[in-house]
């Protein structure tokens, strides 16, 4: 139970999967994949399976409400019914540096292997400096045959420019070159603030890929709820925001 | 004696304790936890038990009007009478970045541990952005079952925000995963200048918590004492202060 | 096949060299030594022998046109015609600190001995903050017995002056403690743009040198078609340029 | 003969010493320690025996006029005659974060202390901001015991402030973990430019103090010669210097 100077998974409950997706919704470009990921996942009462602390995360602890703190972590959530097997990763941030964002990675690649996971979905917003009334989902693949499967369901291919920056990137790049296959999927959004909108659209999407029915009606109420703690993690990704981290590249 | 490349606990004095209450005071906002646990220390005559040198602190030795040099270091201090028994964590500085906060804060904790410590107390101001002139105590625990105990000394819990940076926060997260238990105190202060009021407030707090008396006439003769070396301290902390630290934040 | 938290050159095709001749053309001041080694690498037909992943490269993967992605990276190729051995580093990106370009640097070193590599030459522009309509090509070496047999080619020694910046520099600094032999072939160029006319020169020089052909034609046609990538290539280094170093320095 | 990745020390002559005084003379503030140390072991015709060579230097190779390039390096250089033993360390540049000083300064001292050196002089500028006609060399020693001897030779102790920033600190720091010894020697500096005054001053203490005798008239002489090397070392310092180093500290 004893942490040291590298990232570490505490595994809280042992849940046995064949082949689950991963999906992964970390804070990001107007939090468009974490709103997705993280309303899937509670509205879907997945089970928290294990937390994942790092000294690449701020050197921080958040005060809660009830007058005890936590450390800043990631968390893995596990859903299992009939066939349908999803492990979502969601958390307050994620590593800022090359060399850490590597190390986490590598971390949770070797967790999600472990629980025999061969795909991955990374979720997040792809910045256009404008708004958007119907935002599309974008896609980038990690391997062409992909593609069609996920164009069936109205994911744009192609389209996208730059590059995909953090969690959303290395998770298919690193994943990729352990022969995991993966898609990042981005919601169109306007780069500069919390985009429940775009989320949706993406909650959509990926509400088919995965085959679940989710409604989105408390999705716009939770994100009011959350607002302070949104606040704060607002300011939390400021800081962490590095120099060549533009708003103009997807994360 | 040799120092290498990681955080070194050069122990000065072997002392025995059975369940020692740690008390950390390192320098933050408003100086108020180092005021406040300094002074406990002091007028306590605690003995110098031990000295922390970094690799992680900044690269600079202090010149004493002596004539002679120091490191930058963290000294440990330790106090014993009757059932009453405290280990004080003191210093010039703590570690600026994450990964070096991780692992001073773990180098520190397998010492307290061998000590028997299971009960850490961090100090701290708590920046509010105005002046007070009765500044309040502000609690945040690891958990809910040391609250009420707490609350009967009149430390508040529940209306403190955000996030806890550095020692007083990590000690208590890392402290947590160990299985210790532990409480951080936040003097309310401006946040702008060194507050020997609101550290006055925590250690009437501090003294009920330990069971111990001190008186404070000398504590704010102290401060104008230390005025050169608080000086320094204040350059070397501005200078230390990350990008990311704002002064809303306790530390 | 697995990456982990180093820097790992993945083989992708075995060749085998008696002597080859490593030739360096990562991005730097003005493109000049990536488009020319870039153009002598396609317009010899080299062979792709291996890719070279590193956690101090950006943490990002680059969205290509087909709609996958691929991590950022360095590629390694081979060329061998009867007594002619050329190996080429090339990509998108270098280490940008000390500390991760050493890493880097030794781990291609590493291979390129394997390899049977005993010279190196890197590329770069030479800064001179003007435009220059004949840029010329100097030269920096590793031992002195090397000039004169260079200077037959039209290499200027003795006239660049400063420091040369990352691979470039430490492929011949550290190749040099290992025995290895090199120099740095540096085209005049202005520094604020991408300089084709810079880089024409230095390849005329390099063919001498390595005693091959290459029309020069298709260079400026290809790097109008790569402009996108160009475009985002820009962009990417100048985010990772670090502070101390400037334009008049080449890399 | 391989260099990986950690300081390097490449020794290039075996110089046996009883027990030899180190003189530490790398850049810093005014130059003034630099153009002191390397003029004495110049004129003592000093011998190079080893080299220093860190992936915590700047990764730059510098140009010669020659033709031929070299890397950033710190030279440690040997003299002996009758009972007088020094070890003189010279160079380029210093690391510039803590992690890396200590990383250095620890290979430094385990190489000293195979010397068998005991006792350490760390020469440096005291930065005072204005200018001074007869600047006074300021001390500050490891040990009390030290100071009366050094009095004797016209050095003041107890005037200097704040902090030493750098290896003309850490040498001394790290040094007394070991039970080694040793003074920071400081000549009154300006700051903002280069001080052959101040280094002459500090030069005639030296001397004394290690009871040899050097010429001064080559050293300002030496100095512009050595303008063109000066002006980039400048420029590399400049870049190198961290955000809270001040010119009112020494280093």
């Amino acid at each position: 139970m004893l942490m040291k100077n590298e990232t570490y998974i505490r595994v809280r409950k042992s849940m046995k999967f064949k082949n689950p997706i991963i999906v992964e919704g970390l804070p990001g470009i107007g939090l468009v994949g974490k709103i997705a990921a993280q309303h899937m996942a509670k509205e879907l009462k997945a089970t928290r399976i294990a937390e994942v602390y790092s000294p690449h995360f701020p050197h921080q602890v958040i005060m809660r409400k009830n007058g005890t703190i936590r450390m800043l972590r990631n968390v893995i959530y596990g859903y299992k019914k009939k066939d349908v097997e999803i492990v979502f990763l969601l958390g307050d941030v994620q590593a800022v540096t090359s060399d850490a964002q590597f190390e986490v990675t590598n971390k949770l690649l070797d967790y999600f292997e472990a629980l025999g996971a061969k795909r991955i979905y990374t979720l997040g917003g792809y910045g256009t400096g404008k708004h958007l009334d119907t935002p599309r989902v974008l896609g980038a693949a990690t391997h062409k045959s992909l593609i069609k499967e996920m164009q069936k369901e109205g994911i744009i291919f192609g389209e996208s420019r730059g590059t995909i920056i953090g969690a959303a990137g290395m998770l298919l790049g690193l994943g990729k070159l352990r022969r995991m296959e993966g898609v990042c999927l981005m919601g169109e959004t306007h780069g500069a603030y919390v985009d429940a909108n775009s989320a949706k659209e993406l909650l959509k999407v990926l509400c088919k890929l995965l085959r679940v029915k989710v409604t989105l009606e408390k999705l716009e109420e939770r994100i009011k709820l959350d607002k302070v703690a949104g606040d704060e993690l607002k300011k939390l990704q400021g800081a962490d925001r590095g120099p060549g981290e533009s708003l103009s590249y997807i994360r």
